[in-house]
């Protein structure tokens, strides 16, 4: 399972103060904390604390200088990440482009540039996803321009667009029929992903309805996530339904190993 | 979800000495414990601890006196189970039939006359299903002979048989796989049902793997399950998976309403 850690981001207090006093202790403290914990990536999203592409860069150094982790951008503005992957060590996977022709024309080219992975919303202009069906269709314009612009299907992740359980209960059973229409695009499949903690959103039990979910679209072809790796209940949930799609094999250490 | 509860099985010791000693009051305890817990049915199982059909039937009298809660009649000789079918106050679930004609032919008449369900494995003499396919076969022959007897598909229980993920890991995602085929039969879809306890067998972290297990089964459709009633969290994430499929509607409180 592909781990992307989402504590860097301006979303939480600490992080955005950090960004505001460009103090790098928060940053460099949830980098470590995260890839402790077993994290694939790290999200970097400065949010609303700043408008100045020079404080994105600021904070993707921090990370990088910590930890050898590879960096998720995580910025609304193309011409920013455009920017920004160029200065990754590793190859970064960028979150993210909406299923819109001009926009998937403005990044793929640096993406494949630079051997980096995108994440492909499955929306375009026209709002929200109503259901499996206008996913479908969204995941397969981004599919095929992806592959327009020579990107491996490995580079691609696929992201249904998870809404509230709260607020919008009936888009969950099309969330995870979606998803599994995503696993038949190649052989082997684009990745698939998703903003974990939007299911819970405003609700109560979050970490249980965090691990239910994921367990649902990991059933459903899912390996990867953006979600708090800190949350260990989860990430032993993600760990076991990996078991059970037979990826890796059984040992009764399987947590241990992985804690390890 | 259909919960069905498996602790009156006299595989546990208190329930092998109660059948021994022609003791009720294990067999009391249980039933109302697992009716407290929201069992839908009770599983009742004398194992190898009598051959004599009294002594089934001394068991479900003993439930029927103390709970309304209906049975589910488990014993592997269908002549006793036969015999078991008209003493149940309440229709019973009957578990479970070989996906053997002779063996249908032989147990579909008395289910169908008093209104009962039956699980049907999808497992005939040839022994345990290999993959996805060999259980969709196996599955489709007792749908079919199901139909035959006139019986209507909310009567029937398809069983894709879960094996020990330590011991036979590559049938976990077959399972899920048929189980994600099972629901194709009729709209609506006949029930989908297992042993879950099994997915476990040998290994640790059990009430881990048995709630992953079923969460992903539920996302391929299944809607009852053989199980452990008095683990809280393995039925939290059932109650969690359920509202993932839009099966009920949320309120923060859906676990206590459970509960209450």
């Amino acid at each position: 399972m592909i781990l992307i850690g989402e504590r860097i981001n301006a979303g939480f207090k600490d992080i955005k103060e950090a960004i505001i006093n460009k103090d790098p202790d928060p940053i460099r403290e949830w980098a470590q904390k995260q890839t402790e914990k077993g994290a694939t990536y790290l999200d970097v999203n400065m949010g609303t604390a700043s408008a100045n592409p020079d404080d994105f860069l600021w904070m993707i150094d921090t990370v990088q200088n910590e930890v050898e982790t590879p960096i998720c951008l995580d910025n609304n503005k193309l011409n920013v990440q455009k920017l920004a992957i160029p200065t990754c060590k590793k190859p970064p996977l960028v979150n993210s482009v909406l299923a819109i022709d001009e926009k998937m024309d403005e990044i793929f080219p640096t993406v494949a540039e630079y051997n980096a992975s995108i994440i492909g919303l499955s929306q375009d202009a026209g709002g929200s996803p109503k259901n499996a069906d206008d996913r479908m269709v969204q995941a397969g314009n981004v599919f095929a321009k992806a592959m327009e612009h020579g990107l491996d299907p490995d580079q691609l992740f696929l992201d249904p667009i998870v809404m509230p359980l709260k607020f919008m209960q009936e888009q969950a059973p099309e969330i995870l029929k979606a998803a599994g229409q995503y696993t038949l695009f190649s052989d082997p499949s684009p990745h698939i992903v998703c903003g974990l903690s939007n299911i819970s959103n405003g609700a109560k039990n979050k970490s249980l309805m965090d691990r239910t979910f994921i367990t649902m679209l990991i059933a459903n072809g899912a390996d990867a996530a953006i979600l708090d790796v800190m949350d260990d209940e989860l990430v032993n949930a993600i760990l076991t339904a990996e078991l059970m799609m037979n990826r890796g094999i059984y040992a009764d250490s399987y947590i241990e190993a992985f804690r390890g």
